[in-house]
């Protein structure tokens, strides 16, 4: 080899030659990262506006010092989703497994976009996708991909279900005759719209049907809005279900959809990124009931899975249809009887997020997932139950996975002032407290919602955070 | 806390409980992954067929000892890109300080979805773009997003292509009048048909232009195309060209494209996935030229720039189309200044690749990026030169990167046993000599495809393939 003409340990050298160096840089990062994640309670959820600068990227490259001072000032301007007070996003801490994974994935840099290039991870992306998928009542017809990121499984189910629906994998959509349509519930993730606006049908190919006062799909708008939509000349080939909201969590009457699904004979997908981990629940899974009639389902271990970011599926009930009706060939690519992955895949090169999921599945084993998320039943119904205590909180909906959205409604303030008042209750938990519960707008009100998802926080925790919310609500006119 | 319920390293304290056991495990690991990469070349480029048999998923978890067992297996079992004989494919050996970047970001978890969840990881990603933008003449107003890999890249900037010429995003394509195509060489990436099928345009879309000896595209050809497209009532609104085709690395002539872009006001996009990485080089940017006239560039550093997967990028000449022919805002989001990155990008939650990017450009520098990128070429001419000397060896094309596309074409064979002889000597390069060219199938042919990518592939080992060849060519016959 020709002289090393750039820093020492940017490569590690293929036989060893660096490898003292090497491994002591590597320690240095594992424990400025071990550090951070066994303190997290010391950086707050969310960082304080800071000063750090970003520096300019220089010619001659940073020393190692430089370096891990860079990665140390990174971490402390860094959002802190590790922290148990962290309640405000579906944004879990990480399994350590699958944080070492994704250490064994990079040095490997296995591409998922063919078998040649991911001899192993291919065929194991593909089995544990199979297994995955009869946990969710599939049989050995079905399976999927994974994708990077939830958006991308609900876009590639339904170009899948578009592409059925019209034949136009080669010929596009203007042809068609009639608008192409789907429905949704007016609080479907975003994720769908996007979706449509990228498939050519426009985000106004949405149809929203209605939603009780738990956010739950209601099943006779959604057969009246069937019913228009045909006599507007509409060609409807789409229904989607939510299966964990994206603010309050709850789960649309899958069985009842799929019962109007099969009348019309519309594709039944089920947007079930957040509530899918509750298939590896006894307890709670019930409460997916007629997902296995779905034709495509998305889910994300990344959330309520604790695997880190990202890891996200798209399953189908019937395998051959991404074959049939998404399969793009690249013709310089080598023909093998397994079909290599990036050929049924929105994505083409892939990085290998099935080593965390995997690892993770194997170390924590399917009763330790079990038990994650009948905790986090437990913890909601102690937090919600603080609510009802409180005459003058209000809940959004009532929980039906780990998520609690709620706010106040002050009898001593006018209606209007209300959307302040909880603003300021956030800031003062995060304040006071370092609690990080999220502001999001809904229905045009802004509420508070936490989600128990991080396995460290404790119920006394949580009553903490409630006398901080009684300590504001009381002293809230006297501090004005 | 309540009891733990799942194994005690599944999670790392908050509070530092079991740092000592984490660490343990997690030096372990390290381990594991630094013995493989400090000794690549005890491992095959590719894995035997291997017996390993993927375990099931187990109820209890497994222990410690078997997930390190178990991990061994995986990294036995896999693709090795990190050997210096491994030329097949534009898959590189990851830079060691983008694993580690992997490391931090994995254990800090945020998400590029929105400025509260990533409050510097967003803006630092901003900021690169607009450095990196500036490296491809861009001005300040330019500006793009990160995403998991090319083909999403390519997408984006066709949606965003598509959406402006017809201003589709909320109603779609039915009721479009004429066929919209674009244009693109007959030897484009995949994901560019890829990317018409996802956005209802259908594959048909795309009209292929003729390429030359060298696979670079004709540009009289295109103009033709162009006409005779309008001619047919269809309408073009776009032209890729590619800065690095997939089989042989040849750029198009960017600039003379990009006049008869401007002379029909198309969208002009330039696929540098892999040919981007040329603007790090004072010697090789040339070969780029025309390219700061693109409305919009793919470049993906996980390719020539070293970075592990995925990194990828779509680069906008104009920032501000993004917020008008693109973005859908979620309802829920609280608005801030700073577009949330996620609502302007095909992807929601999304993985910081921004840390392995920036971290290896801080320390590798700007120089030393040059150097490895000209020492790229070094090689190519070394081996080219190797084609060259011998007469039964053809180029497919003049290298213009890192690549050398070649087969055999020996006169003691007929024609119709080519292809054979190439498949036959590809196999034995791997199993006599652990060295690994992939075999694409190209205009009808089979071809020898080396990529000079990795920085420990020297010129001896560069020879040491040659005597193999001649071996294989003076031994053929005898072996049958």
């Amino acid at each position: 080899m020709d002289d090393l003409r750039w820093p020492k340990e940017a490569f590690i050298h293929p036989e060893g030659e660096n490898k003292e160096e090497v491994r002591q840089l590597a320690e240095s990062i594992m424990d400025k990262v071990l550090d951070y994640a066994s303190s997290v309670t010391e950086y707050p959820p969310l960082p304080k506006e800071s000063d750090f600068e970003i520096p300019s990227i220089s010619g001659e490259g940073v020393s190692n010092r430089e370096l891990i001072h860079q990665i140390q000032e990174l971490i402390d301007c860094s959002m802190n989703p590790n922290h148990p007070r962290y309640i405000g996003h579906m944004d879990s801490i990480p399994t350590f497994v699958s944080c070492l994974g994704e250490l064994v994935s990079t040095f490997l840099n296995n591409n998922m976009l063919s078998l040649e290039m991911s001899p192993f991870l291919s065929r194991l992306e593909v089995h544990v996708l199979e297994v995955i998928g009869q946990m969710f009542g599939y049989n050995e017809q079905a399976g999927g991909v994974m994708v990077s990121g939830g958006t991308l499984a609900n876009l590639e189910a339904l170009a899948v279900a578009r592409n059925q629906a019209f034949s136009v994998m080669e010929n596009g959509l203007t042809e068609i005759k009639g608008k192409p349509v789907i429905f949704a519930s007016d609080v479907c993730h975003a994720s769908i719209q996007k979706a449509c606006m990228l498939l050519g049908l426009g985000t106004s190919a949405v149809i929203s049907v209605k939603t009780n006062d738990h956010s739950k799909l209601d099943v006779h708008d959604l057969e009246l809005q069937i019913e228009r939509a045909y006599d507007q000349g509409k060609r409807p080939f789409a229904i989607v279900a939510t299966a964990g909201t994206t603010v309050t969590g709850n789960i649309d009457p899958i069985f009842d959809i799929s019962q109007l699904a099969d009348k019309y004979q519309l594709w039944l997908h089920v947007d079930a990124a957040y509530g899918g981990a509750l298939v590896f629940s006894d307890l709670e899974r019930h409460r997916l009931k007629g997902i296995a009639q779905a034709d495509s389902i998305t889910f994300n271990p990344q959330k309520w899975m604790y695997i880190a970011k990202t890891c996200a599926m798209v399953l189908f009930k019937d395998r051959q249809v991404l074959e049939g009706d998404f399969r793009i060939s690249a013709p310089y690519m080598n023909e093998v009887a397994f079909t290599n992955l990036g050929e049924i895949n929105v994505q083409g090169t892939r990085h290998a997020d099935i080593v965390k999921l995997w690892l993770s599945l194997q170390y924590i084993g399917l009763n330790g997932y079990q038990q994650l998320i009948d905790q986090g039943y437990r913890f909601t119904k102690i937090f919600t139950e603080e609510v009802r205590k409180r005459s003058f909180l209000v809940l959004q909906a009532e929980p039906e996975t780990n998520i609690c959205c709620f706010r106040g409604e002050p009898a001593y303030l006018p209606k209007e002032k209300w959307d302040d008042w909880n603003r300021e209750l956030q800031q003062q938990l995060l304040d006071a407290s370092h609690t990080f519960v999220s502001l999001p707008l809904y229905r045009g009100e802004r509420w508070l919602r936490a989600v128990l998802l991080n396995p460290f926080t404790s119920r006394s925790q949580i009553q903490d955070i409630f006398k901080q919310v009684d300590i504001f609500y009381d002293h809230y006119l006297e501090s004005k």
